[in-house]
């Protein structure tokens, strides 16, 4: 392979150093000390190569690479470097160490390209400080204004714009980080899977062609407050064990539609909550994703009918309220197409799969092609400080990103 | 009827002063100002009576009318007069005001009985202020020490026994309140239902031939944290979907049970609690409640069998915890009988209960004869501001109490 694990390596281990709980997994939020220090390690690396730095007015970090056609639009390759509270060390970085990876190995090896490649590192993917996320992709596709960044604030009350102004950066400035779609020619991401099936699959790379559309729900049902002992069973209008009905029920509805749909109660609370006392009131959260919509439409459909029928056999109410509803997003055939070509050349085992999280590639999606790979995770574990992809299995993804990087860029 | 209505409202709406939250509900805790009021209004009642009024050692208040036969053991009537916080006005107080206005019918009918009677106002039974409760009833049957009014604290820290000084009774003397089995013919108490069933069926009373037993456990189901988009259906362990499953069979476990079996889940936990995160932990309580020992084990057996079905299909982990095991207390058949018959001689329409609710009455089962009955409760509502029966059907329960009383009294 042309590109080198011990960098890889190298390039993780010392992004670790830049985090405000050791011991305790990586907590890297925005604009601190924490930002910095791992912005000015990746300025470091990116100084040794011939290429442009720069920092957008959304504060993400670019480095830009020219191509042969100075015109032509760029291909754009990177991820976010911040992180969720106490959470891992390849969310993200993974990503950014990529295209860094990408642009060394390019030099080495004197490649030209027509298209000019840009390195890009995105802070407040998690939205780890301030609320909201995908910050740098919101910002580069236009869908962020100086009233968001006076309107988002930290924990302790700071705005986001307080925050740009004394790291250094303008805040009034930040529509500039805009992109025309003119000058983008595609936008590539790897990214950790953050789910068990690669490594259960054993499969070296996943191969995204969509990103899910994701309908969170609020469900309430309402019945009546009883007493435990002195309520006859068939006298109860008992909001737990109807939304039991409904829940254990859920599990199949997702199965049933089929196409990887997945469909999670996550939040429950009972109220009065006591032993002894019937429950009145129970409000959970569903939160359903597939890359078809029509596979969402049918969950819900199922769920809708699951409440009606507890409502008429139990006497209680319910309500639904509508939390979050993102449409499933197709990335890039053509990339696509491109990952499965140069992944089998590279002897790789890929497997086509969705995303079932949201990244800056599906913001992206809205202005370029996107291309998307994941690599293994651990025990399919992420955000957690055990959060963990092998060296060996995180340059794999790289290395076909390198290639396919050259075929989109046209090299020479 | 021989008792009287206006009377009975009178006491209710007397006793209704005495209470720390006008407005909202009655909070009457023991030995406060509020139970001195109430405490004074019944003595000024007791004393235009040819009664001996005394305070025993657990402070319940004491008004004993004497038998032909002075050495005869005692009939007990009446109920508790503290409250829950933000209860409601009839709960204790309908069974104080019982025995207050059957020694009232007494005297104005010259009625003579072998045995003595003995109207006993009882504090604590709700356990609103130190925990613990039914405490008149276990001190006069030698299950309280000073070291338990040492232990039992109130919200401010204030023990017991500093209530009790404080109130100008000496807590060492608490053994003192023990009653000699010997001493006692039979203890009979009116209560409200606390549940919908006389008022749904029309009924004037309900007569008590069992106080259920409890069995409260507390159930813990582990499975594994996961992402909630990227972790396929088949390869999650969802502790919330899984309890679920458990918990919507639990009603039918105990309808199965039959002889009025309850089974109710109040509360339940879920973590990690966010939308997004496949539930890794469930904790529930069940509460059990029959009036046959063996169909509690049904239900526990049911749950469990239920428990290692989940265990065995979705990799689940689970405990259970006991958290309270009290059994069925059987009462008097005798007095159970004579209720029924002067019922039907004055005309009640009465049903055969069973006491979903411990009250004084199954504490004092354990040394004497036991009669219990209850009367409607308007909606089924207890512990709230809206705990209502009406005045008439609170009179119809002491009637029947009343001529209970002269048989088993055994009037001249």
């Amino acid at each position: 392979m042309l590109t080198q694990v011990e960098r890889i390596k190298n390039d993780i281990e010392n992004l670790k150093e830049f985090n405000a709980t050791p011991g305790k997994g990586l907590t890297r939020f925005s604009l601190t000390e924490e930002d910095r220090g791992a912005r000015n390690y990746l300025k470091g690396e990116l100084q040794k190569l011939d290429v442009e730095i720069y920092e957008d007015a959304a504060g993400s970090l670019v480095a830009r690479r020219e191509g042969t056609d100075k015109d032509a639009p760029v291909v754009m390759i990177g991820s976010h470097f911040d992180s969720v509270k106490n959470g891992g060390h390849f969310d993200g970085p993974a990503g950014v160490i990529m295209a860094l990876e990408i642009l060394r190995v390019m030099e080495e090896n004197n490649v030209k390209t027509k298209y000019p490649i840009e390195f890009v590192a995105m802070i407040e993917e998690e939205g780890g400080r301030f609320g909201g996320g995908v910050f740098g992709s919101r910002a580069m596709t236009g869908q962020v204004d100086y009233q968001e960044l006076l309107d988002f604030k930290d924990a302790d009350g700071i705005s986001m714009a307080q925050a740009f102004e004394d790291f250094g950066f303008d805040p009034t400035k930040i529509e500039e980080a805009k992109r025309d779609p003119e000058e983008l020619k595609a936008f590539i991401e790897l990214h950790i899977e953050q789910g068990p099936v690669l490594e259960n699959e054993a499969k070296d790379v996943g191969i995204v062609d969509f990103i899910v559309g994701i309908n969170q729900i609020r469900v309430k049902i309402e019945g009546r407050a009883d007493h435990a002992g002195t309520t006859p069973m068939e006298m109860r209008k008992d909001a737990l064990s109807s939304a039991a009905e409904v829940i254990s029920e859920i599990k199949n509805f997702a199965l049933k539609a089929g196409n990887g749909t997945v469909a999670t109660v996550g939040t429950l609370a009972v109220k009065p909550g006591a032993a002894n006392i019937v429950p009145a009131e129970v409000e959970f959260s569903v939160d359903i994703r597939s890359k078809k919509l029509n596979c969402i439409e049918e969950v819900r459909d199922q769920i809708d009918q699951a409440l009606a029928a507890i409502k008429a056999e139990h006497a209680v109410d319910y309500s639904v309220q509508n939390m979050l509803m993102v449409e499933p997003v197709e990335l890039s055939q053509e990339i696509f197409n491109t990952f499965k070509d140069e992944s089998k050349k590279l002897g790789l085992n890929s497997k086509e799969m969705i995303s079932g999280a949201g990244h800056d590639a599906m913001i992206m999606a809205a202005i370029t092609d996107v291309g998307l790979i994941f690599v293994p995770s651990k025990d399919g574990r992420s955000h957690t400080p055990e959060e963990w992809t092998d060296y060996e299995d995180l340059q794999k993804g790289i290395e076909l990103i390198y290639h396919t990087v050259l075929k989109v860029g046209e090299a020479e």
